[in-house]
Formats: structure tokens, C-alpha cells, sequence
């Protein structure tokens, strides 16, 4: 594992050390401040021959995410199993595969982001963790701050999928339902933090769960033989991993690990019922607006204004992708169509993306026979109560 | 992958060809009929050398538990990702891993023996399928045929886990529930199959589910570094997985893939709410008897009668193994004790072991200093209702 070099501020590219604890940049001169991204040394890495020896490491052993930890921190893992999640080949869509995520620890893609960014706490003698989240952030704290025997404090909105509530509760978080979106749970946590003496762990406000996060990037690449797709659809809340697999492709290319080509288009998928970095894309802005009323039970999509918002617009720009939204209903008859033809059972944020496809291979703006990575970002079983109510199921 | 030489059955050692599709022993001279274990001529395998090609192999692509396909029958997989799991050391004792079978497709390790199972059911053209279930077994035949294209016709008591259901009827499965238990679920499918033309894909009632579950023998022999442990710890339903395993390691033996040694101690648990194993092995008898009003949180263990019970006992015995019993107090206990201090959501079987382990080190049964392995069969996610019910935890 290689030491950090440095965190370099997305927005101003201040450089500022590691050593510390860090949240966002403390150079940026306007608001918001930028987020940290970590920065190594990689050149002891360049070339294929450090890169094959990532699959000739795994020998015997289980290594999950941390297969790539010389692209990684230096410090003593914190893990409960992520990563290295299987890569499904669709059966009726040649083109398709199906990154299934929901094989993390507690059953979505936030264990990788927080895995690393608990891993750094540990690191650095952190006692007491704080976040906002739309739900599966929440669990993920929860189980990794128990493994490393640090304190979670979590604010969910009072409507989240009662999986996260019961998973947080088990792990022994402290866990505050608040009658309103994440936009009130970080609020509240901003306001107490200091008082408090929490370490806030959001989305992009601090800089290791997109070093967590960009382990799908590496994964998906290495999975397709080294190559990029055409296209990698993701369904879009905070962002952090369509930031963080960006950011693998960066270093990947710098280490000449990838294959030569155009990075894949980036496909940001939301909520109809809160779209707000699709409606900025529509407009040709460079951040979004606070979305009013957000409402769609793909609980990970209720983000009214990604931190990352400019980011994911840059994103989405340089890779000629695009973002748009789906409604519940969309939603809805994706993930039955894909359980009932397919066997995989999406989280409502992974079928949104399903039903982006549909749309954009009706519309002619993907081929059929173009290679798209499609995010589960969670296990559909992690939403059984929100998805039965959406199907009107009862228990008989 | 090798071709099946024969079938063999487990109580009278005839041999069955494989050709077409088969159910239990039909030379059985008494009843009930023997189980049919797949057998190969695997002479090709022998030695380190083909068993280090399994690790080599793996190359850049994810395979699961199909990076046995050289023990496995000579067919195109049914796959949706299952296999290859976690395997994760326990943070305060340090001769405990923890087999994490929750990051499975569905959830479970059930996953394993019907993604075989249905993986031969396409093959051999059958069209439906019937299974009674004590709920997660119904859960991945219903994604596996989904897959397959083939009917699922399941049956499964009325208070199984809430997801069990949902995720059944979204896979498009023909869902029954039953005033009953697992056994009363079985004489359902046994008075209907003829006459509705189901293959009846129950626990033992067809050789296949055993060689999908004996990939987890392989697996936790090579994580271990292709050596035995000094115990497995396995939640004692149906058993297949203990038979699977013990199958599995007879193979790695005559293939020369394990290192010589004694096999490990097999420790069957179940619920003292429905202990038919336990009573029998304390009782010193070859069979078990139905218990009756069985009852307990933990779904899985909601099996009254095995029909394997006579091959179970056995392998304790010959493993200078135990079976033993914990009450739902003790297991509610351990879920929430593994929650909070690694991390780890258990599902309820898989706490059982767990309370298991703490008992058998109690009494000097285990030394601290053994090599365990516990199966957590399934992710605590997939039981949220029960679980939070036992909790007396209602969302607020």
C-alpha cells in the first residue's frame, strides 16, 4: 500500500497534508469548499506487470476490495467482506452486464466507501463518527464503526426502508429519525458536530469514501479484461462512485493499467420525483438547485442537492454521458421484469438504472450492442417493505 | 468439468445412471429411500497440481463457486453470482472465522445448492419445479428458475420471514403458504407432483443440491489455505451443507487437494425449539423422530424431521462431532452481541452457532486456541421482521 501524498482539493487543487484528519479544502475561497481527493505516488505501479499481479496476489485467500490496496492507503484494513462483487451477463441483453453490489456487507455499495473512510478514523484515533443518510450510508457506518469499536452517531429521515432502521439499532449505532430528507439530516449534524466532538463522514466532506468508492472503477475494468466499456450506468444520489470509479479510470490510465480508449459515458440515472442533477444537465448548468418535495421510494435517490454537484456535471460532460430520470412506476416494473426474466432482484436505485436503459436503447442513444455496466447498488431484499408496498403485496 | 460416472445412493450403494433426471434411490429395499450422491471419475485431478489450477484460473473474471467446475457436472451454469464468499476472522476470537454466506444471491447459502440443482433441471429439460421451503430455500429456487426459464411451484409455512415471500412472488414463482411447517409444505408437493408434473427439487430428494453445496467444503479448506479446520460450526436444518461438506472433503482426499490430517470436528446446531438431530444424537440413535410443535425465530431450523437425519448422525459421529441445541434467548442474544462488537448482522441461524461456540468453549469442549469455522448462513438482513420482533424493536 502506498502512503498518501497528498489530498488535492477538486476545486481550488490546494494541496493539503494527510496527516491530520481532514473534512473539505480550508483554502477554497468560496463556498462550498471543495472536496479532497487523495493523491499518491503510484510510479513504483506503472505498467501491466503491477497490475497482473493484483489477480496472481489473490492466491488462496479472500481479498474483496483490498485486492487493490497498492492503489490504496496504507493502514490496517477495517473489513467485513466488501467488494469483489460478481459481474452478472445479462440473458436477454447481449450488451449488458450487472455489477451486483448488493453482495456487500449490509447488502449495498456503501460498504466500500465506508470500509475505507472508518479504516482512516481508526487510523487517525477518531472516537465518535456522525453522517446523514438517505439509509444504506447509515447501516454501513453502523457495521463498520462496530467492527472497529467507534461510535456512530446517524440521522436518517423517519420514512427510510425499515432495513436500515433495524440494521443500525443491531449494530448498537446511535440512531435519530428526523421527519424530513438527508438535506435535514446533515443540517442537524452540521449544527451539533462541534458541540458534540463528532467526526462528520458525509458524502465528498470528508476525502476516503471516494477511495472506497473508486475500487468499483478498478473492479469493473479489471472484470471486462482490462477494457473500458462503452458506457456505465449509475443510479445517482450523492455521487460519490460515479466520482470515485472517474477518479480510478485517471489513475488507471496514468499507470497505463487500461487498455487505451475513450473512458465510458457516464450515465447518471434519478428519481423523477427527485432529479436534480438531471435538471441541471438539461439546463447546461454547472451545479444543481435544491429539489423541492423529493419523493420516489428508491430511498438512495432522495438527495435534493448532491455536495458533489458540480463534480458529477463535469463528470457527465467529459465522458459525453448524460443524466435523466425514471418514475417510480418505471421503476417499478423494472424490477419486477428483471426478477421475473432474470433472476436478479434490483434495489429501486438499481432498477432505475434498468429502466434509464430501456429508455436510451429506444431512443436510439445506445446501440444494442454497445458494452454497458449496469450499478445494483443494493440488494432488492434490503427493500422488501418499500417494494411490496409499491406492488400493493400484503402478507396473506 | 468431469462427466457423472453414476449415481450412488447413500444407504444401499446402488448404482444409478444419471442420464436422465432422478429423485432418490429406486433399489432402496426399505424406506425411507437413500439420497444420491454424484459420483466422477476424477483421476484426471489428482494431485496439487490441478488443485492450484483452480486458484490460477480465476484469471481477471469473477466465477464463484464455479471455480470448482472441475468437481462439478459437465454443464452450462445457471449462475447468478453465488459462491466464493467471505471469509471473516472474528475480532475477539482469534480461532474463529466467520463463513459469511449472507453475500450470497438471495441472501443465503441456498443459493449454491439450487443454482446446481436448477443448473441440471435445464439440462435434463424439466419445465417445473416444486420445492417445500422453510423459506429461503424457496427464495433461490425462485431466482434460479426465473433465470432458467422454468416454473416454480412453492410452498412454504405461513410465518416464514416477510422477505422470503416478497422476494418469491417478485421472482414470479407460484407461491402457497401453509397453515403448517416445512413438513406439512412436503406432503403438499408429494400429494400433488404426479398429477401437476413437477420435479420435486426438495432437500435431499435429488442428488444435485448436495454437489452445489459442497462447494463450500472446497471453499473453506483453500481460504484456509487447503487445510483443515478443527471445526465447522453449522446451522442444522435440512443438513445438506454438513453432507455437502463431508462430501467434499472425501473428495479432496482421493484427489490428494488437502493437506493429510484428521477432518474436522462437524458441530450441527439447531434450535432447542426444534432439535430432532440433537435429541437423536444425545439418544445415541441412528434416526430422528418428528418433533412435534416445533417452533423458533430461526426459519431455517424449522425442520421437524430431516430426511437425511440417518447420514447427518453418522457424519457427527464419525467426525467426533456434536449436535446440540440453543434457545432463541441465546440466539437473540448472540445477533445482537456480533452486531454490536464485530460488525457482523447475523442472520438467526447463523447466531445459533455462534451461541453454540460460546457454550462448547464454556464447558471445554473447544479451546480457544481451535480453528473454527461458522457458517453464517444468511444475511440478519433477510429476517428483519422476525428479527426486530424478538428485539421488541417497532419503527418508531
Amino acid at each position: 500500500m502506498p502512503s498518501i501524498a497528498f489530498l488535492e482539493c477538486s476545486r481550488c487543487h490546494a494541496r493539503i497534508s494527510a496527516e491530520s484528519p481532514q473534512t473539505v479544502c480550508t483554502q477554497c475561497a468560496d463556498q462550498p469548499a471543495g472536496s479532497l481527493f487523495v493523491r499518491y505516488d503510484l510510479s513504483h505501479l506503472q505498467g501491466t506487470e503491477a497490475r497482473n499481479a493484483i489477480a496472481g496476489d489473490t492466491g488462496t485467500t479472500w481479498r474483496g476490495m483490498w485486492r487493490y490496496r497498492s492503489v490504496l492507503p496504507d493502514v490496517v484494513p477495517v473489513t467485513l467482506g466488501e467488494g469483489w462483487t460478481p459481474m452478472l451477463q445479462s440473458k436477454r441483453y447481449p450488451g449488458v452486464v450487472v455489477k451486483e453490489e448488493g453482495a456487500n456487507p449490509t447488502g449495498t455499495f456503501k460498504a466500500r466507501g465506508l470500509a475505507m473512510a472508518v479504516t482512516m478514523a481508526r487510523h487517525y484515533g477518531l472516537k465518535k463518527l456522525a453522517v446523514p443518510s438517505a439509509g444504506n450510508a447509515a447501516g454501513a457506518l453502523a457495521a463498520y464503526a462496530a467492527a472497529a469499536g467507534i461510535e456512530a452517531h446517524i440521522f436518517m429521515p423517519h420514512d427510510v426502508p425499515f432495513a436500515n432502521y433495524v440494521e443500525a439499532i443491531a449494530y448498537g449505532a446511535k440512531v435519530t429519525l428526523v421527519d424530513g430528507l438527508i438535506s435535514d439530516c446533515a443540517r442537524i449534524v452540521n449544527e451539533r458536530k462541534q458541540q458534540e466532538g463528532w467526526f462528520d463522514i458525509s458524502t465528498l466532506k470528508e476525502p476516503f469514501r471516494i477511495e472506497g468508492k473508486k475500487t468499483m472503477g478498478y473492479e469493473l475494468v479489471e472484470q471486462l479484461g482490462w477494457e473500458y466499456p462503452d458506457a456505465v450506468f449509475y443510479p445517482t444520489g450523492g455521487g460519490v462512485g460515479l466520482i470515485g470509479m472517474w477518479k480510478a479510470f485517471e489513475e488507471m490510465e496514468q499507470l497505463g493499467w487500461v487498455k487505451p480508449g475513450k473512458r465510458p459515458r457516464m450515465i447518471a440515472v434519478q428519481a423523477a420525483g427527485c432529479a436534480p442533477v438531471a435538471r441541471a444537465y438539461d439546463a447546461g448548468a454547472n451545479v444543481s438547485q435544491m429539489w423541492q418535495n423529493a419523493s420516489t421510494f428508491a430511498a438512495g435517490l432522495r438527495v435534493p442537492k448532491p455536495y458533489g454537484d458540480a463534480i458529477i456535471l463535469d463528470i457527465l460532460r467529459a465522458s459525453e454521458g448524460i443524466a435523466l430520470a425514471v418514475t417510480d412506476e418505471e421503476i417499478l416494473a423494472s424490477i419486477l421484469d428483471w426478477a421475473r426474466n432474470e433472476g436478479i432482484f434490483l434495489s429501486p436505485e438499481g432498477a432505475s438504472v434498468t429502466a434509464a436503459y430501456d429508455k436510451l436503447l429506444a431512443n436510439g442513444t445506445l446501440k444494442a450492442t454497445d458494452k454497458v455496466v449496469i450499478f445494483n447498488t443494493g440488494a432488492g431484499l434490503k427493500y422488501t417493505d418499500v417494494t411490496a408496498e409499491a406492488m400493493k403485496l400484503q402478507r396473506p
